[in-house]
């Protein structure tokens, strides 16, 4: 729990006079004030971050936690669980999804075993495994308060080692089937939402499963009563390791001063925990994407974070922050090379205009 | 009139074999069916644009209409005409968003002056100028019929020139004071949507004008009666020549079968025109992002077409256009590159996972 409190501990405010100067530079540029919408936004908070108005994210990587949930028990997952392995060591090689679309983005991937149920046999795949997956939280809490902070004390690590080896900003990934179930558990033992709102078909199940998907997490609620005040507590009874894992990623960040990009509905789980621990964690979270998960946009109103992308995703693994970087490289260009109204003499050439025609 | 309705006698429907092979790749790949979204089906889309399933959109180019609107005399505008003129220099010269956003995009920017109200003084800038801006259509209709078919042929030949010349995908912007109320105009004249819904502050406008730009637009349509059924009639009334330019660049899109990048809420108007000419051409529309200025969703409604980015933008140019260029990129290279169930040897992991375990 330490290294939990001293991150905690060591989180700044944001920068408001970096945050100014960004936002003047902005203001200087040939456009009308605050048209460039969310590229100005975000990158007057990332000078925010990193207390500067200089600023790039050139190095930048994907941490996906991966980890396994004994709920999937049930029966209502849409594939088998040895996928979560599978999964990993193939992201890890560079075949799947987030693979591909970090390489297009010029970003690296790190997967992180902190509880996949069998033995990784893919060396780029770090173990740090915690334990053979999480107990079914049907019939008993996914794990311990230990191991849920051993957990996000692991992510801290990660990330922290990633921030000192130079990388400037870093996305959140997971893999671990059932992990939607385990997210939309967080969800609702958090913030009470309607379970019809917040429980979807995940990767892809039917009419049946969805409903045997929501009367597990109400029976898990039920039966082991988390305590909505504290995430932890939440993250062990009713969660997952990989969640856990991505809380510490989250932590990091804002540890570091360095900013962390939000994939979809398990990483804004996690991220839904890491403000509970510490409501200024949110400053250093990026959202990517709007998940096609229909939880998704109750969330982003909860968080009160806005996503760059709808593209109707629901992949998971980190995909949505390869596309953030990109929109974030361009904002972050756009901040530094447009031309201002003085450099486009804009008043000289009103001046002449206004000469040559007398009606103004 | 020749040149338009030899454009719409050429439109080819997509190659819906080539739409199948891209599906079927995207089907074969490690990850649930459809779990792309918008990346799978704005690939597939374009396979059936370019009508193989080998495809790129390497070089590429915004073409902005460049235009000024007679009704800025109703003094609603954010900014003096002159702003046009000076732009429409200034983007050509690489200083302003839709340049610089372009350059990061690896985009070529192609400013056009369709109908700048004073001459021109960077050479740039392509003259097809029609004439030096429209009428106040408060007063009188915007244009004749003639010189609205003028500007959309004129759209048509630049965009035409440009894939003639290896360009593969065109995305649309526009540059001219007084342009969102001529777009909101076109949009109520051919939906008859509620004023309020879809009259906004443009560039950033106070109250009192925004009811000024509502009164004008409805004074001009009860005053000229535009034929809702003819889009030639409406933007003669009481559009744009910007807007007509960008009508032949959506129809040299459809008729050349190459795919046209809409940017906000102007190209959005233009679009609908240009469905309205012939709805065919919509297949070749790819939307870009869902702009601040407020009919932009209902416009999305009834084209019946979803953005990809929503990040409150509301400078124009063309600016959504390099933005959804590098999300297309990332899509065609995701496609290309992930591995196949095949390839990463799912099924013989699987029957191994199974000779392991005998529960299963």
């Amino acid at each position: 729990m330490e290294k939990i409190k001293s991150s905690l501990n060591s989180i700044n405010a944001l920068d408001l006079e970096a945050m100014n100067k960004t936002k003047q530079r902005w203001d200087s540029l040939v456009k009308p004030i605050g048209s460039l919408g969310l590229m100005e936004e975000i990158t007057i908070r990332l000078s925010g971050i990193y207390r500067t108005t200089d600023f790039n994210i050139d190095k930048r990587a994907v941490v996906v936690m991966a980890s396994d949930n004994g709920v999937v028990e049930e029966n209502f997952a849409s594939s088998p669980q040895v996928f979560t392995r599978i999964l990993a060591e193939k992201m890890a090689r560079g075949m799947t999804g987030v693979s591909v679309m970090s390489k297009a983005a010029n970003a690296d991937v790190i997967v992180v075993d902190v509880g996949i149920n069998g033995d990784v046999k893919e060396e780029k795949v770090i173990n740090r495994k915690i334990r053979y997956g999480t107990n079914n939280f049907t019939k008993a809490p996914a794990m311990t308060y230990d191991e849920t902070i051993k957990a996000i004390e692991t992510g801290i690590e990660i990330a922290d080692e990633l921030f000192n080896r130079g990388y400037k900003i870093l996305g959140t990934g997971e893999v671990g089937i059932g992990n939607t179930t385990t997210s939309a558990a967080i969800i609702k033992a958090i913030t009470d939402f309607n379970i019809d709102d917040i429980v979807g078909k995940g990767a892809g199940i039917t009419d049946e499963q969805l409903i045997l998907k929501k009367n597990a997490i109400l029976k898990a609620i039920e039966l082991h009563k988390p305590n909505k005040d504290d995430a932890i507590d939440v993250i062990s009874k009713v969660g997952g390791l990989d969640i856990a894992g991505l809380v510490g990623v989250y932590l990091s960040g804002a540890k570091n001063s360095k900013p962390v990009v939000m994939d979809g509905f398990i990483s804004q789980a996690a991220a839904l925990c890491a403000i509970k621990l510490d409501k200024r964690v949110k400053d250093y979270i990026i959202p990517s994407h709007l998940s096609k998960e229909p939880g998704a946009k109750f969330v982003f109103n909860e968080i009160g974070l806005k996503p760059m992308l709808d593209l109707s995703m629901r992949l998971g693994e980190g995909t949505g922050c390869p596309l953030a970087f990109q929109i974030i490289d361009t904002s972050i260009y756009t901040l530094n090379n447009m031309a201002t109204f003085e450099e486009a003499e804009i008043e000289k050439e009103l001046l002449v205009d206004i000469s040559k025609d007398e009606e103004i």
